[in-house]
């Protein structure tokens, strides 16, 4: 069982089976691309808790992703892929960096879902890109960037119906897939508070990484308040 | 005759005749969005006049522009539009801006041109946008998308030309677009060494406004020698 990869977020582990991996949450939590960092003890068993949770949710809702099952409070056995080099952003609502570049007003909806592309390279910090340059970079052909998009938007509906029995609202979020051996595109990583933002119906209060990046309230206050929601749907 | 508009290299006026404006070549050089700026006698003459003859060659060729006639060593008559606010690049090889934000080698070619949207608006700084954004910021629609792209493509392939007689190598341009009174869109604005990148086939010597962002040459010495070049077509 090798370290294969260390993020800032998780470490990912082989196991003794083949095409198999388990992913251990960090209690580390970072902003601006690790520009801002800290440790909190309890942030990676929320963050696996509540990741898992969602992974269910997607495959009771016949959405298949990486997960496998989860192993223990911090822990959970994904299937290995190839991760294509992409932050897949779906957004709702305008918030975050958007509003900032284009000038939008925060909470502005969106009349339809807008997916966006960002190149996962932290030495570039992530730049946004569009579809010509995904192929350029050779990281997706024009059929896959169709499926990404596709996919993103299908997920996009499940957790916002999700978020609904919660009276939350899913402002946006980032996902990243990736590649098994036969070259099926499987969504990947974690959707967690750390990926997405989630305000409440009613008061617009957030339950995600803002409250961290933004020096609004406690983290782990936040993602427990967020867990228990998830568990009582 | 009064000014309609006046920007960093160009006034704009009406004219006597509704739908024609004048514009008016100025003599200043900006760089990185006006971060750099200076005056520089003879620079307005020499991008009016090579402005006109690629508009000239254009309409040659059977593509029609904004352009109608030069008036005189500084100005030329166009017909008025509604500027579509974007920059549309088309970029040949790696140069500029995009080598650090993808990581790319200077020159690099690409294997089939690459079309870019900015945002052309200053206070934001022109930031590059996909064409979800475009649709969003309801700047364009998916017809109108794909018009703006066959049509820098088409342009492309006639500078490409145009460029090879003079031994020179078409890196990128920057063009814009506007919609006339009955809504034909038309290309507009400038074609000039401000807007594009062009290296000597055999030296790479610049041809163009990076001798005056980095420093290394006369930009009156660099827009003439251009010039006489395009005058010997
Ligand atoms: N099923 C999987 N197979 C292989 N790699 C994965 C899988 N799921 C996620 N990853 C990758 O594992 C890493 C998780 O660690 P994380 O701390 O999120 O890293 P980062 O700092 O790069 O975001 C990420 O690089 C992610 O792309
Ligand atoms: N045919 C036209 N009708 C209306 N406006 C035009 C036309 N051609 C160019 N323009 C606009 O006139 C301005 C030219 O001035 P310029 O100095 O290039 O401005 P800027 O600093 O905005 O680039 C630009 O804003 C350009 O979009
Ligand atoms: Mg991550
Ligand atoms: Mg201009």
């Amino acid at each position: 069982m090798t370290l294969v990869y260390e993020g800032k977020a998780k470490r990912v582990f082989t196991t003794e089976e083949d095409g198999v991996y388990r992913i251990e949450y960090k209690d580390e939590v970072t902003a601006g691309n690790g520009a801002k960092k800290d440790s909190m003890a309890g942030k990676g068993r929320l963050n696996n808790l509540i990741t898992s949770k969602f992974f269910e949710k997607l495959n009771e809702e016949g959405y298949a992703s990486h997960f496998i099952s989860r192993l223990s409070e911090t822990e959970q056995l994904v299937r290995k892929v190839d991760i294509i080099p992409l932050e897949v952003v779906v957004r709702n609502k305008a918030a975050g960096s958007i509003v900032k570049r284009l000038g939008l007003t925060k909470g502005q909806a969106f009349e339809v879902p807008l997916v966006e592309f960002y190149y996962k390279n932290d030495e570039l910090n992530d730049p946004i890109i569009t579809e010509d340059h995904v192929k350029l970079l050779n990281i997706a052909d024009d059929e896959e960037i169709k499926a990404l998009k596709e996919q993103a938007l299908i997920i996009n509906r499940i957790l916002i119906r999700l978020m609904e029995q919660m009276n939350l609202s899913l402002i946006d979020f980032k996902i990243e897939f990736g590649k098994d051996k036969d070259g099926t595109i499987l969504l990947a990583d974690e959707i967690s508070p750390d990926t997405c933002r989630i305000w409440d119906k009613a008061t617009n209060e957030n339950f995600d990484k803002d409250v961290y990046r933004e020096d609004t309230g406690s983290l782990i206050d936040t993602y427990t308040a967020f867990y228990n929601k998830l568990e009582a749907l």
